[in-house]
């Protein structure tokens, strides 16, 4: 049985992670959404909220489970038994750091191979920071995240306005 | 009538955003410098004073008029009749990041065009931020600035050095 | 009155230029399509015929002729009055090359300016020599090229598989 | 049953080709090596050459066949029931390229999935058309290719040397 | 005599910049290298430390030595009479920053060339940061960095561990 | 004594490359030019002519000498005891492909070093090839190449024009 990990920020998950997802889940026998909690930049939403948006995202698809974890990448790949990593690609990308994080993996896990899928033609352009600098700014993104993400986005940035936090990189 | 938005932070206005400036009025009937005055990162100069030093910089070029704006680009542009977005291009921009903004402009409000213009040669590695550190460090910008800008840094860096303050992002 | 011109091989046109040419016409008064007709690389289509596409495919926008040229485009941009030279990037583009046209062009000519558009997303991946690439294998590509250039595509590959010719870089 | 397809020129096949050949082959029950054999550009090995330097090299692998087509890509998949399009990504990869082709395959063919593996540290830089002037000039590459590969060029070259043919580009 | 400056922030050194010093000293008489001393970004080792891990990094190269400098990279140059400052390039490094640098430096003090050697493959895709965020979660990094290095990044994560500080950018 | 090796193809020397053979001879005791004489590609210059031009060129230069080669460059690296190759780097170089020979001839010859210089900015975006287009269709390169270069340009024009040849890639 093949495993695979899609691993990643996800602050939040966008239309694009969602596809990326989907297509996976049909290479696998099973895919492992992993959500990293334990990044040093500010991010929007908590480990915890990441994992619920995933969750409310992927319920459709069965063979995929959405899980956090805050070691190495390869680490947490062994211990739920993927034998794959999975990371979309976007013309956009930072093609050198995914690079630099692929063989760095290699190294650490020579067993541990490393898929790429590029991410379709509407979603090329679409990033969870530039999702966010326009919802916080009020422009509608209602085509671009799944529904309960979409929600969540207006509850957030309402009651960031209301205690005038201004936690969002832009 | 067509009227042009110049948007950008310009933490402050170089030679290189004025030589643009000065190629997009000639092309528009009326060209709109927008200061964006919420951004996250932080900056050298409030947003009044970067409209002040725009000000000064295009005082020379009748249909140029300079605006600072806290909402979205394409929101602004509207407000404003703007019907094109003007950029500037340089061979080290973050062209990805360009595309991203503009594919997401396209998709918020579809009417409004954005065009690019390719900054002349000695302006291709000039960089607000590497004028910055620069400055900071003591070197000389005195061609890279126009006049009231050089003169505003001198007075910024002084008195930073004063209160021994080091706001500025290396 | 500003004059622009969309200057190109155009080998042969395909739905992202009609949709830069579209966009373009409407920020000049008056659009020149120039198709080059000395390219030293082999061609499908003569010169003539490239011409006589982009006139079937533009037929419905007043303001844009057609022309070819064997000058320097700076020297045709003058010989039309045209101010400016409007350019499409694509993610995909080769960025460097319009660097260094645009950069020789302004030392030849410093007072015709180059403008670029960007490819909408549709168009972001499409090129003249992958399309020729894929319909001469057979593929179809009714939804990326005007309805006149299908049709003169399959005339072409039509005549050129009776005829066993191979003039097509791959 | 998961089917991947391989695809390329392979003019010849290196080291890099067969490292990711091995790592794809664990990753589908069945792995087809394509051979194009309709390619414009001048070749050194025929597509029959290119076909058995392949089989040389994949001798023990059992999962793996070698095939030649002269067909669209995702044409040749759907012929062999592939399910997966597998290529493999060097950091002086042509992205734009394999983002043209990715994109263009999923219109054509939505169901075929196209995946990246990135090549191992050693083959990182190494290109067959690079392999191809060095070996032309006399340099050493027997770690570069396969026995069977490195046997064949030395042959290869004897006799263009012989016939003083020109045929490789630099 | 040629004195050449390898300047940067080394946050800690590793296994490749030593490669580009050892290979540096072998171009010139003499090879300073400088450890700048006042970056805003916040660090993981201090400038004193930094310089020790360096010194005891190229303690068996004769002509090397070490220092730490807080002002304009081509002043500190002038100061040690150098007149070439050496940097290395990976295929992932910000080619565009160096040029910006590398090109603002020749404007400040024509006199001072900037050479670049490229890193060894072994250390193409090596860089602090990564190797900072791999040791932070418990990877091991033996053959990437020095020992000494090897040994003070244990050391530091110890302490960080203690103290629950958080102070590396992931 | 340290000897560099400044290789390439030089169809004709620019004022670029004039720059960096200036500056790389105040690196090196002495510097060779070396003008790769069996190139695939349809040069407009013989290698005679290329090594002419060169000589014209750096006849001030006490330390340069000018000399054309068929071997691999490393290999002439030896035979001429040059213990350096130095390259020019553009932004718009294709860096892959430097990446690519720098460490293949890394492979073959490990105790020669390769060495980068930036281009100077007025050389950024100039190239041979695209001079060579603008010479063809009659533009002014007068302040592009040495005067020899421009005088020889002119002749091999005339000639050209006169025998209709169209041998100039565009």
């Amino acid at each position: 049985m093949t495993i695979g990990l899609y691993p990643g920020s996800f602050d939040p998950v966008t239309n694009g992670h969602l596809d990326v997802a989907t297509r996976a889940a049909r290479l696998f026998d099973r895919l492992v959404i992993g959500v990293f909690d334990r990044p040093a930049k500010h991010l929007l939403f908590s480990a915890e909220e990441r994992v619920e948006l995933w969750k409310g995202a992927v319920a459709q698809i069965p063979n995929v489970t959405v899980e956090h974890y805050n070691i190495l990448t390869v680490e947490f790949a062994r211990t739920i038994g993927a034998q794959v990593i999975v990371r979309g690609l976007r013309m956009s990308s930072d093609f050198e750091g995914e690079f630099e994080m692929a063989l760095m993996n290699k190294q650490i896990s020579p067993k541990i191979e490393s898929v790429f899928l590029m991410a379709n033609l509407p979603f090329q352009f679409l990033s969870s920071s530039l999702l966010k600098e326009v919802v916080q700014l009020g422009g509608d993104i209602t085509s671009l995240v799944p529904p309960n993400v979409l929600k969540a986005l207006g509850t957030k940035f309402k009651v960031l306005q209301v205690t005038e936090q201004n936690l969002i990189r832009r």
